[in-house]
């Protein structure tokens, strides 16, 4: 740490947690005199239990909503439009986001328009944007994305056929986030072992990150162990309420860092994995886990065998580097016992465009924050392997 | 957690921290325009070499400076009034603590005064003012209070002879705080010490709250575990740098979460012991601490077993009561290391007053927060025990 660069750490959201914590949306909503709200929900979940509860608490307050539910996996910049569109139409003053990381991401870029105007690529990068977004509250229906704490959010531009990112450490956080297992319930299981993979490898890259500091990693090694222990029970049952919080709060941890620390070889590989191949983030991600894990080892042996540790391996004496590389043998049980295919090929991938995809790796530049220094051909090698 | 209410987490603080953060002073005061700057100073650094850089930025920004260093420990409601005319005096329009808990204390007041108007008094209590305060930049120059983080001050009353709380989760915390461990290195060892184990008594009584979540079980375990590993380097040599950050973490890492958790035992009884005998708040919790943590054992003995591991015991495979008796006796252990004496009486305590603070002990309600019930003669055979 104390050769490294000097770092921040900051979360401006208030999170409220618990099995009902959703009743919250209430109180939150009259303490800040919000009379009309419009509603980014997933539409997985209208119609659900859950959402009738949030239906509730919006009537029994008298709050006029708009709701916007046609929102695609990856969303667009046309999306946002149409959902910039329909909050301005309604005279919104505050958006409730009721979904995943594509939900919350869109409910985010609105409120950035409707407070600085333009267009949302005019946002893209950090910082580019200056007044406050409009009061944004956020019931993730995942535990995998943290967008309701991260600082950023993906908007695809359907001209330049490229995702972009809009950051704002301080400004892109949602101001409430509601962290509610009731949410969970009804998603799908490949859905909870793709998402909550996500989280485990946001928590596990941001903690070997060169940008790490003693803060993020006390946030992000408690992920690793929180997510490490719940998300078997969880994948297996949905309805685990316990395990869900948990989930949910390691992915909230592992979102508050991610965006401080940076990610690595995992997220930079998946990206063009997810891309190519049309694969969910996620399973791109789950994908290149195990094999990212063993290559990045000697870079950083000692949080290796911590990371052993908050999986719950028992190294109490181990040598690091036996300890060490039980990290990496739990981290490929895990994935098993998720159900990843073990191979990219096994999940459509093939190989003709891995030097495309190894060059675009190096050009993302992930080398300034995964511990392991990598060349174009250790990527190719690493795709080779996964494959 | 499951059974237990609602809980929530929140920390408004922009946090910079590593070897030389103190140099993000300047970046932070030209970003926000500030010309004029009210100081609190704690007086042993007057001179130093460390504040000598602090005025060398502050000049170099052309930056005009009242400088406040008339603090004492357990700052009374007239310091609070001196300060507070001298930063009207000088027109600030941002205040800046250099110093501990006191000095941190006295600027958060003064803050608060410079936009609320009245007396310190009016604001006793949980979120009784609305207006947030004047910017606040806190630089701690003890690991120990948390205070940069954390949602309350406390000003002695001195008409009627008692501590206020002012609390305000969103409104209180500092708006930048500087965890720079060049900060530390003129402390004295006992002020290391007993300020280091206030800042672990803080995460330990977090940890094993009533109103714990898996939130603050994470920021609050592994403020056990940076504590735990760096405070005796830090206490044998305060120029360990990296003992040092670490500590400015595990302390910082404590406060945000204590305000929200509540505290137990430990602060319940140190708060009477440090009332009635004059001895300093690190103390008389590092007095307290090991009889408080046997007694609480058997409440949560699975926390216990995870605060073992937290500081470095062995307990891979042991059975859950074995671990947890582990860590009462590192627990020991440590205060033994640290040099706390081992008694009351040791350090001038005397017991005809044990009944009267037992039942203050009652009264003062800790019964919220503390894992095991604890009547007013259990207090009473606490305060023998430990005497």
């Amino acid at each position: 740490m104390l050769t490294s660069s000097l770092s921040s750490f900051f979360c401006p959201t208030r999170i409220h947690l618990g099995l009902g914590a959703h009743e919250q949306l209430g109180p939150v909503l009259r303490s800040r005199g919000c009379q009309r709200v419009f509603i980014a929900l997933d539409r997985a979940l209208q119609g659900s239990d859950f959402y009738r509860r949030i239906e509730a608490i919006l009537a029994a307050q008298g709050i006029a909503t708009a709701v916007f539910t046609d929102i695609e996996a990856d969303p667009s910049d046309t999306t946002v439009e149409r959902a910039f569109a329909t909050c301005q139409a309604h005279g919104a003053t505050a958006i409730l986001a009721v979904g995943g990381g594509s939900t919350m991401d869109v409910a985010k870029a609105v409120g950035i328009l409707a407070t600085n105007g333009g267009r949302i690529h005019d946002y893209e990068g950090i910082e580019k944007f200056g007044t406050p977004p409009l009061l944004r509250i956020a019931i993730p229906t995942t535990a995998g994305t943290g967008s309701e704490v991260s600082g950023s959010c993906v908007i695809s531009d359907t001209t330049r056929h490229l995702k972009m990112s809009i950051r704002h450490a301080a400004l892109n956080p949602a101001d409430v986030a509601i962290l509610d297992p009731l949410a969970l319930t009804t998603m799908p299981g490949h859905v909870a072992a793709h998402s909550g993979l996500d989280a485990f490898v946001h928590a596990f890259e941001a903690y070997i990150s060169r940008q790490s500091n003693p803060m993020t990693d006390a946030l992000s090694l408690q992920a690793v162990e929180l997510i490490a222990a719940n998300i078997r029970p969880f994948v297996a049952d949905r309805s685990n309420l316990e395990a869900g919080l948990n989930m949910l709060c390691g992915s909230a941890l592992a979102g508050m860092v991610f965006g401080q620390t940076g990610l690595g070889n995992v997220h930079c590989m998946a990206r063009f994995v997810g891309a190519f191949y049309h694969l969910s983030h996620g399973l791109s991600n789950a994908l290149c886990l195990p094999h990212v894990a063993a290559f990045n080892l000697p870079a950083v042996p000692g949080k290796y065998a911590r990371v052993a540790r908050a999986m719950g391996c028992h190294v109490d004496g181990l040598p690091t580097l036996q300890a060490a590389r039980q990290a990496v043998a739990s981290i490929r049980e895990l994935c098993e016992d998720l159900g990843i295919p073990p191979r990219l090929r096994d999940a459509g991938v093939t190989a003709e465009r891995f030097e495309e995809m190894a060059a675009l790796c190096t050009q993302a530049h992930y080398n300034r924050w995964n511990p392991r220094h990598t060349t174009t051909a250790e990527f190719l090698e690493l795709f080779h392997k996964a494959y």
